[in-house]
């Protein structure tokens, strides 16, 4: 990504109420205080055509076949790549995503039990070359994840992800620490410490890292 | 096909105003009358989830990149086999079925200039080994089929694929007939003649060598 873009392309995983979003809006501050234009988006959405295939995604009622639903986060991930990350990478931007190719190997592989080289062959077709150049992984066990996750929608039962149950999000978690182990250069693993804050300081160690590795490299 | 379901599959291919909707309900009332259980339905759609993604892909206002529209058919196909196709060929239906794997060939690879082998890859995936054992493909000039498709919807002005110009259309038709030279023993070329009368007593005589065929099979 590096030689192709004067932007670079960072993404945020974990599981369900691991503090994804919230910490996806931290780095991009400290970024940003940092001198960088940051872009933050997420997936699946981010863009019209994406939002709409979201709305079918996390609608609790409709029964999705597991291949139809990896499909369906194929086919916005392309539209996202294409109107967002892309456009922005290549204006020097930052792009921040919340979520990315670990999320669908962890929860339609992993989770779905979908053949996980069906789900690599699909992701390449679908990043279209784009490929993160630094991926945090923010480690929670799923127990207090999804508590998490049901609290912040007050009282809501949750979307078609989250009411699955916690076998599943074991499950999801399995998958994340295999990718992360797969791919150490890449994927940062940070354990969710207690509060928000201790969460972000591991995280911003990290990007310092990575920063300066890059500024090598260039 | 024949010797894993009951039932058999069969697909009815063919540019913009070809003729396919009413052939295929003709086609229907033909078998029925031969006293085979049949069950008309179409792509994409047929099922809650695959007509929710027919309403994204056909929107003329959504912009949709041509490997995010690829990926959405595929996944309005796989949900609408598990629901529809699938259930009714292990029940011992004929199933009749409006556009299939050679339009995506068609449309997206000829069409939308997509690489065919990323097509081949995706309908591997998608279609779970369930492979038409016929197919009808209606030749029709594009000039005169776009006159027709136009004219059906009273004035309107097509949906997103009925907007595109001629030389796409060109584009897809030469692709049908690519195919149908490609696979002699399954795809049925039938030329559209004048009147529906006609085009229907030349399928009807396909489908008679089929049944024939078939029954020297079984």
């Amino acid at each position: 990504m590096v030689a192709k873009f004067k932007g670079f392309f960072i993404t945020v995983e974990g599981c369900e109420g691991c503090g994804k979003s919230t910490q996806s809006r931290l780095l991009k501050k400290y970024l940003e205080n940092k001198g960088f234009k940051v872009v933050l988006t997420r997936e699946p959405g981010g863009s019209t055509v994406a939002e709409q295939v979201r709305n079918i995604l996390l609608n609790p009622k409709l029964k999705i076949a597991p291949l139809c639903e990896l499909m369906l986060y194929e086919s916005a991930r392309v539209q996202h790549i294409e109107d967002i990350v892309k456009p922005n990478l290549a204006k020097g931007c930052v792009v921040i995503c919340d979520r990315f190719t670990d999320s669908t190997i962890a929860y339609q592989g992993y989770g779905r039990k979908i053949d996980i080289k069906t789900i690599e062959k699909l992701n390449n077709i679908a990043t279209l070359g784009i490929n993160p150049d630094l991926t945090i992984y923010l480690d929670i066990d799923p127990k207090i994840g999804i508590v998490r996750a049901k609290a912040k929608k007050c009282f809501n039962n949750g979307d078609r992800i989250e009411r699955e149950n916690i076998k599943f999000h074991n499950d999801v978690r399995r998958g994340f620490l295999a990718l992360a182990k797969k791919y150490p250069k890449r994927i940062k693993t940070i354990k969710t410490e207690p509060t928000v804050k201790d969460t972000r300081i591991l995280i911003n160690a990290e990007i310092e890292k990575f920063l300066s590795k890059r500024k090598k490299n260039v």
